[in-house]
């Protein structure tokens, strides 16, 4: 049925997923691939509206399932409304998180069960799995030291505390590689960003022969 | 854990349900029991605001997962921030509509399948099960006439093709009593409205024996 591709990539604060992502894009609409690089929300106004209730800083008192209930929502939507037309379409999405993000944060490092996360986003997501899954993997204090340098986030949510919890998060992500071994694989975010490129490539070509070879158009 | 006890009431459309529960309470309270009533959002802000998502015209393009997903995060904060506490004070909660509907009308009569729309709701809800479902029993026929009769809603969600739909919402409401019929008990609701809630005190003291009795303070 899906004649395109689904690619995520997923990883810990300051793993470069951002930046891989738009690398890869790229270096795919160079060779004439048809690419949509998304993260959710997506722009897809229903998912926005779910996500600002999530981020919205009068609902402190939000549970916990509560959020993670809302985060199968957004993403069913998105889903719904991006990714799966795209892929009907034959092209290529590369997204920027996905389920594996709520399983490694909120099933794992908050606690709540990769179980039963996995239950509510099967249901959000049903047979549109990704077909391949980048891990950008990095120490935390690495990550959040990058964010610091770069500037790019407060400080005050990168304490000691969040180490810990980051550390949990990376735990997560490193159980789900060895629980799906088909169809998540490790780039070693550690590296300096023109390796992490050339590894994200070799391991696509591995997967799918000729992905990055150019497309003739008859 | 629970100290109190959770009544939920069920039903179709002009079953009756919303009278029930509030002359319910009425005997309960004369009687010197602490009791809650309440129904989904149940001016929960958050719950509040979720329901906006789901009610507003322009979400037309909502998926029927992501309604699903974003009734079970209404319900999850309803349940976590009403219904929890007021159990754990030992009160008595009422409360009109809960998970029964979602698998009755999502599950069942649009056919996103009740088992699928457990998993979600199980996630919401965990071990705060209600402690006995009230089942208000009517043929849509009969309830949608008395809306009719009544003025209470317009018409046009109530033509012939929501017969059909309602039609199978009664037989998931049927088939979820013969599933739990240790927790659902059916009430015959095309009764008079005095032997209606004559059946329900009776079925509700066959379970909880003394439940209608006088409470007395030392």
């Amino acid at each position: 049925m899906n004649k395109g591709l689904f690619i995520t990539i997923e990883g810990g604060e300051g793993a470069g997923k951002t930046s891989l992502l738009a690398e890869l894009a790229h270096k795919l609409r160079v060779k004439g691939k048809q690419v949509v690089t998304t993260r959710e929300p997506g722009g897809i106004p229903i998912a926005e509206r779910i996500r600002g209730i999530i981020l919205d800083k009068a609902n402190i008192g939000m549970d916990a399932r509560t959020e993670a209930l809302l985060y199968a929502a957004a993403r069913r939507q998105h889903l719904a409304d991006k990714v799966v037309p795209a892929l009907a379409e034959g092209k290529i999405v590369l997204c920027d998180r996905f389920v594996d993000s709520s399983l490694a944060y909120q099933g794992y490092a908050r606690g709540l069960g990769v179980e039963e996360v996995w239950a509510i986003n099967r249901f959000a997501i049903q047979d549109a799995m990704p077909d391949l899954t980048l891990y950008m993997d990095i120490r935390p204090e690495v990550g959040l030291a990058r964010i610091r340098q770069a500037g790019e986030r407060e400080l005050n949510r990168l304490d000691l505390e969040s180490v810990s919890f980051h550390r949990k998060v990376r735990e997560g992500y490193l159980s789900l590689l060895e629980r799906e071994p088909d169809r998540i694989v490790r780039i070693d975010a550690e590296q300096e960003p023109g390796k992490v490129l050339e590894d994200a490539i070799s391991l696509i070509e591995r997967r799918f022969a000729g992905f990055f070879a150019t497309d003739v158009k008859l």
